[in-house]
């Protein structure tokens, strides 16, 4: 276990590298946490100074004589590794490590010798190559950055120092105060997940922010993040990712490798662990502001104040896109604002009460709809016109800011004039936005949040768990020895000949089919399948049998032979040099309900990910798919069926059945199964898999080995 | 004609309502006109006063005797007329109307009152129920709005007084300067096109934004829209649209009239009219900026420089995702980078010159950029860490702004830390971005209203006009007589057998159908058709046929009077009531490449439009249509096909062929004439329409009239 109590909350300080040069990291370290109001105790180390300010400069760690439970390290990175040992000899605790020139700058092997150092002395790393930490219930500003933070229940983990800077400094002109800023930079020892994992327990916490280059240990993060954002008292996650995934292979020769594009392993990764993503920085701020300023409650149904119409009306289409609902007042709530407002105001929600409202109209229609049960979060809208007396509405607003008891979001639209308003709002605790879209769009994060932790994923795809016999041992086997000869034959891409008689060892549904290797095979075919063929060329050499005019589609019996030979012909002469294995010969499936694309690829973060899509013709045209990571749960089944258009039509309509949807599941657990066994299975590519009433069948089928 | 030129630029103002009452709309536009520096005459009207400030008061319009260009009047409703008729007489040629107390409050009788006295004396009028408008260039404020606007190249008309004031408080925050603001109002005469018609020749102007929320006459506007934004210095048209169409009825009869759902007919008339839509407020700022700071060239190639690594991703994400795509820098440029950039940095684009970046270092990479042809825009990307010195970095930029060629982005991120340096960026006419994304989103818009000018719509959809022969007098005859008989009978719902027949009479490609009305019937058209059929109850009830089980598929002849017998007994179970003329019967459609829908909704501004979508089983499901507006041109059709995901099936794909996109076009051509010839014709629903290579059919269909 770490120890970031050491860390985060230490009594003493040594700061290693503090200095008085100008412009130096070591002096904005040491005058950051000097004038921070850090009550324990400091001692600046440097060898070449006697005195920093009223303090003694000591040579060394080891020079001091008192207890240190954390030191901050801002020394060039050669000189690290030497001050690490010295800390964990002395039985120092934790350490920041400032000092860039490390894993960054090519130096992994420096690196590595303060991880190895640290891990022997138990010492708690934050860094190196970081900006450090703010603690500011503490008084404990550890970092080198021009701006702090005050205190307030906002934790923000950064793996970008300068994204982490101009966060501070963002965030305090929006007066978001922190319960803690870290800096994690290269993640030696301390990631996200460690921290979160930390602030569990930190009641101060209420809304945690990330920044994300790279997720380190995604499965021990998402358990982290899992524990901190559901069940009771549970707090949203928000996070900023910047780049894209590994797996964003273009040039993947699977269907399922180029549909994981850039982003669908995160997007899997964020809904599977409730993360609420930020698509923008600008949006990352508008949703840590509405969080940080409001309880976590039912927020969906709204009501909206005006004074002026069409940005009441550009709020409420925000609304509408945001899938928030604008609340039917109650009747009450309707026979007051019409008592108390003039003739010409709109009672309707968006209520617009005149361009000539004067704070006090503001406060008696807010007054009004807080009662109305109907009424769950509250927007006021604020145009700046001549009557419009925005300071004197702002303290009117602070002054009951107490029985503001719902969710609300102030929008100020305007410039110059708004923002002493805008300011003295914000620092009280209030959500202030610019436009009115942001600030729907906030309240709808919000409301989403509250009801995904309260709500179910719909239950619309009625499954259970499958009771799958596992694959015999034999069959382990055999697949075993199959990917060792192809590996000894150096083949990667095992086309669908190969790769279906793998999935058939691991009982799943393929058709019956044979690979032809003669005319006289193809003679005998004929009395075996009575029903029309598909025919498609086998061969090691061809993974895209289309584009070698090697299927031959809806083949009746009769002109098997035929069909054979045509085949063989056309690939011939299109791929000359391949080497054909046989023509394979499979029964068409006369019709069903769709067809999907079921697939795997694998990242190198993320490991295994599982997709279901709209496949066939449709793959990608539509490009409808859904991913998931393993391990695999029912719910996440549910959860990707949900966001399918293909979702629907598997739910059958004008009279059609719904699909065999235990069918689906069943293949997706055995599939995980497959992975398991075979973790050398890079990507998986089942297309056209058709699904009807009846059950599945997988009608095509490719696998990359890595 | 109207006379613009008398309204935006008067040589002589009279006041009529100038008051020195506080808080009154006529103290404020008085003075907003006083002290905005107005060089020609201003003559205050008010009967109650002498003198105001220094100026004469009079107690009459007729009383001044000296030529007056503009009155402003400012006066309670009521009492407007009468003012306007003086105005009249004493032959003043223009008119702003500040009174609101008109349509909006339910008066439409006074404002059809104005209009009538306006056309009358041929006076130019704007208003009334507006904020008035303002022409920094002519030291003219004729506005009561608390805050004003210095002089720039975008002209801005808004419908709303209150986001007008908004716009101009956060336009002057933003340095953005305009060569016109006008508030419209109730638009009893001009509106928007008018406006825009006459900035046609400005100069000053080189962008147009506009906040709307009724298009007042769409055709004339777009007109107008079009010869600003098109051809030859084209310059931007930005919009900010407020509220839904009224065609959005949800509770449509048609698919068509659902799909239009709220937004479709607007997104239609944008998309023909090259208009940029802004999707929000925040949106519409930045669109702005990014128009007003550079010009309109090739943008498409990026280069960003960057003092820190995430900023960079994060925008060059931003990027991908908008179709800006990252310049290769030349081999020259790479060279001089790495003589002169720190070893650490990184010469790929992002450029990141390392959080110690100098001002200096920032202006070097920047020449070094610019004279690379691969990069057509560039960003530039400041993170507030130790070493930046941000107001310096301003000063470099400015003092070397006229050598900076190509369109920029300068992105400061952070709070306060920023905002000195931002304002005198800004002020000298550069776009700043608080946010990377914002500031890759706004050039993305510039660079795609450079390349929508110079290139036209992708020509995959070889298609040209068709040579209809329009359908006989007698068929025209023949439909009126119908609609004729059908009104009589109170009929508006025309189900498939009677639309199927309407549309055969205008050449339309509909199946061979007939009306069975007895046993006997059916026995007979057994021999007819050889082929499976479909049979579908024929009732002017019914017009979901499916939902009362009126639909038999596939039926073989042979069963064809079971399943005549079987359709008549399952409607009269289920809707016992209704009358039923028959059950019609027509061959099934063997196969096709797609099914489309193809339809019409009419829209109380817009007039009809004409829909073609993804129809079939997938027209709820996959939602993909597109809409436009009539009258329907080649390019239009082009535009539409190749926003369609469905246009890639109707492309072919794995050896079939093409869809007969010819005879898509004269599907469409047809309807546009059925819909000039019946203007009656409210919703048209043609779904499915089968499609491949060899032609198209209409297999179901029905109308809605008005």
């Amino acid at each position: 276990m770490h120890d970031l109590k050491s860390l985060f909350s230490p009594r003493s300080i040594a700061v290693v590298g503090a200095s008085t040069r100008p412009e130096s990291v070591g002096r904005a370290l040491f005058e950051n946490l000097r004038l921070s109001g850090f009550k324990g105790k400091i001692f600046p180390v440097n060898p070449k100074v006697k005195r920093l300010g009223s303090l003694r400069c000591y040579s060394s760690l080891s020079e001091i004589q008192e207890k240190i439970d954390l030191a901050l390290i801002a020394v060039p990175a050669i000189l690290v590794p030497d001050i690490l040992r010295e800390a964990g000899r002395i039985k120092i605790k934790a350490a920041v490590i400032i000092s860039a020139g490390f894993k960054e700058a090519g130096r992994n092997d420096l690196e590595q010798e303060i991880v190895r150092i640290a891990k022997h002395y138990r010492l708690t790393l934050l860094g190196p190559n970081c900006l450090g930490f703010i603690r500011p219930r503490n008084c404990l500003n550890a970092t080198f950055a021009s701006v702090s933070s005050t205190p307030g229940s906002l934790a923000f983990l950064s793996q970008s120092g300068a994204l982490g800077t101009a966060f501070l400094d963002k965030a305090q002109s929006l007066s978001l105060g922190v319960s803690l800023f870290a800096s994690v930079g290269n993640k030696a020892i301390l990631d996200e997940a460690d921290i979160i994992n930390y602030l569990q327990t930190d009641k101060s916490t209420k809304v945690l922010g990330l920044y994300v280059e790279q997720f380190s240990r995604p499965e021990i993060l998402g358990r982290a993040i899992r524990r901190f954002n559901r069940g009771a008292g549970a707090r949203p996650v928000v996070v900023l990712k910047a780049g894209a995934t590994a797996a964003g292979a273009q040039a993947s020769v699977s269907h399922t490798g180029a549909m994981a594009g850039n982003d669908e392993i995160y997007q899997a990764f964020f809904r599977d662990n409730s993360i609420i993503r930020a698509d923008s920085m600008s949006d990352f701020f508008d949703y840590l502001q509405i969080f940080t300023s409001n309880k976590i409650v039912s927020a969906r149904r709204l009501a909206i104040i005006t004074n002026a119409g069409g940005p009441g009306v550009l709020a409420a289409d925000a609304a509408s896109r945001r899938g928030l609902i604008l609340s039917q007042l109650g009747r009450a709530t309707l026979a007051s604002l019409k008592k108390n407002l003039p003739a010409a105001a709109s009672m309707a929600n968006p209520i617009d009460i005149l361009g000539d409202a004067s704070p006090k109209r503001y406060l008696d229609t807010l007054k009004m709809i807080l009662t109305d049960d109907a009424v769950e979060s509250i927007l006021i809208l604020v145009t700046p016109q001549s009557m419009t007396k925005i300071e004197e509405l702002a303290e009117i607003l602070l002054k009951h800011r107490r029985s503001l008891s719902k969710p609300l979001a102030i929008c100020l639209m305007g410039g110059a004039s708004m923002s002493s308003a805008s300011l003295s709002l914000r620092r009280a605790g209030l959500a202030v936005f610019d436009y009115p879209e942001q600030a729907v769009a906030a309240l709808a994060v919000l409301a989403d949040f509250y009801d995904k932790e309260k709500k179910k994923v719909s239950n619309v795809f009625q499954i259970k768990m499958p009771s799958i016999s596992w694959p015999e041992k034999r069959a382990f086997e055999r697949v075993t020895k199959i990917f060792a000869h192809l590996r000894s034959q150096g083949i990667k891409e095992i086309p669908e000949f190969q790769a279906l008689e793998i999935l058939r060892l691991y009982d799943l549904p393929v058709p019956k089919f044979f690979i032809l290797r003669s005319q006289a095979d193809a003679a005998r075919a004929r009395k075996i399948f009575p029903e029309p063929l598909a025919l498609k060329i086998a061969s090691y050499d061809i993974l895209h049998k289309d584009e070698v005019g090697g299927v031959s589609l809806d083949v009746k019996p009769e002109n098997l032979v035929g069909a054979y030979k045509d085949i063989l012909a056309r690939v011939k002469e299109r791929k000359p040099g391949a080497a054909i294995e046989g023509v394979l010969v499979m029964p068409m499936v006369s019709s069903s309900l769709a067809e999907l694309i079921v697939g795997s690829v694998s990242d190198s973060s993320f490991g295994h990910s599982l997709m279901i899509g709209w496949g066939g013709i449709y793959t990608e045209t539509i490009k409808d798919v859904s991913f998931t990571l393993l391990p695999l749960t029912l719910e996440k089944i549910r959860r990707m069926l949900s966001t399918l258009r293909v979702g629907k039509i598997l739910l059958g309509s004008r009279g059609q059945k719904p699909a065999d949807f235990q069918s689906l599941v069943r293949l997706l657990f055995t599939l995980e199964r497959l992975l398991f066994d075979f973790p050398e299975i890079k990507e998986i590519d089942l297309n056209p898999v058709a699904i009807s009433a009846e059950g599945l069948q997988i009608l095509d089928a490719r696998l990359i080995l890595s």
